[in-house]
């Protein structure tokens, strides 16, 4: 690392939009004293759908911009970019350390099941990308890994919806075909490979049954972030906790109605800069 | 209008993503010795929970781009786009002919309703900008307008999810409260302010009953257009079919694979072209 790093600077976090904001909420949880500034690309959410080019441009752009703030290491904390990015991006913004959801996803996958057969709930991209597949096969080379592109959770959650008749409906939609494969392929853990996802834990967990455990990688991230923070030397020592910036790249009054059921608090538009990537 | 305009020039559409396709169907059908160039921005989709400014630009960028190449009308064929830029993309861009798809829309339902009665069901900046109620108001003055954001029926069009169990149950979420306020305060048109729609006409008549006509804008707006280039002088004049020309921002195989849905009949990749705003 450069010697300019200094223990003071932020985390910088990055997200198509609000989904990431569950990454947020672990991080201040496990790391209080810690400054953060969070970027969601609200102008060009979702990822999910979007070509590899793509996504790897849009997370350059936001990278860019966090960088210019002086960040002491990035987050990516969006699935999708996670699968399509992490390698462009460290290679690109050498020497900063930057962290993904789907390694730290992966690695709790592979503690928390004992048949190695897991199940990725994703969006469409990072299920063509088969990111958590092989990132899975990395830690335990003869895991089963099946992966089921679930868009319309995206929505569910976006619109408020994440519980109820329609909520279990659809994640039923969803599982149905896997646990119509009966109990020997059913799998033993069950990762939730999207931000948005956690909001819907209870209708999966109904849809997909008592027996496998739900992996959720915001936890085993901000983890991640402590343990390289501490190896490095960078974490801030305070008895203050550290202030949070919220940035957006369209829609401070729709980031802060929708954002606020991600972080789990209420928030104003007045607390979101729009910015321009 | 500039003497270089030509009838054999194409006919400009341009949407946030496929959903325009419809109105490219209903143009195809009505008008089916013009050629026409279509142009998706699957790179930023969707543009309904986007703020009006984001909205704009993006609208202004892809006018930019098909007017360069030479296009005699543009169709913004998008309720979104027409709802927050037809203004300022007509002053813009005069003398071209710029017809979006609410005036027509409002139009038609005018036309459809004894009572007037309306129900308008939208994207999110459709209803936040009162687009419809104000176009139906323009021509109707003591009509009765509610409006509905209906994020999630966008989600199920694009996910192929039109019809089924979930479809009802979604459209029932949101057409309930309307039912529920008794029969004299029941529409007589239900207008799908919002091109996914009419691939949900089916759930949203089950949901709204018998009684309301459901009024889809993609064939008044073929009509209008239609209109519009008699009067000018710039109808092509031909025994031929026109060409079609497919454009979109990311994603051709998503694309063609989603857009086949709207616009009838299949697509591949190497129909559509990728370019950049």
């Amino acid at each position: 690392m450069s010697a300019r790093v200094d223990p003071a600077q932020p985390i910088g976090l990055f997200d198509s939009g609000v989904g990431g904001l569950t990454v947020l909420r672990a991080l201040r949880r496990r790391l209080p004293a810690e400054s953060m500034i969070y970027l969601g690309d609200t102008a060009r959410v979702p990822y999910g759908t979007k070509s590899p080019q793509s996504v790897l441009r849009y997370a350059t752009q936001a990278t860019d911009h966090l960088v210019a703030r002086g960040i002491k290491l990035l987050v990516v904390a969006c699935n999708t970019a996670s699968a399509l990015s992490i390698e462009p991006l460290r290679e690109r913004f050498d020497p900063l350390p930057v962290i993904g959801v789907v390694e730290p996803g992966a690695a709790a996958a592979v503690a928390a099941s004992r048949r190695q057969r897991h199940l990725v709930l994703a969006t469409e991209s990072t299920v063509t990308h088969h990111a958590y597949a092989r990132a899975i096969r990395a830690l335990a080379p003869d895991a089963h890994v099946d992966e089921v592109a679930c868009s319309l959770l995206v929505s569910l959650a976006e619109e408020g919806w994440s519980d109820g008749p329609i909520a279990d409906a659809v994640a039923r939609e969803y599982l149905d075909p896997v646990r119509a494969r009966g109990s020997d392929a059913m799998p033993d853990s069950v990762v939730l490979g999207c931000t948005h996802f956690p909001l819907l834990a209870e209708p999966i967990r109904r849809a997909i049954g008592e027996g496998p455990t739900i992996v959720d990688s915001a936890t085993t991230t901000a983890e991640e972030v402590a343990t390289v923070l501490a190896r490095m030397g960078l974490l801030r020592q305070s008895e203050q906790p550290g202030a949070t910036t919220l940035l957006a790249t369209d829609g401070a009054e729709r980031f802060a109605k929708v954002g606020a059921r991600f972080l789990g608090h209420p928030l104003s538009a007045s607390d979101v800069e729009v910015v321009d990537l």
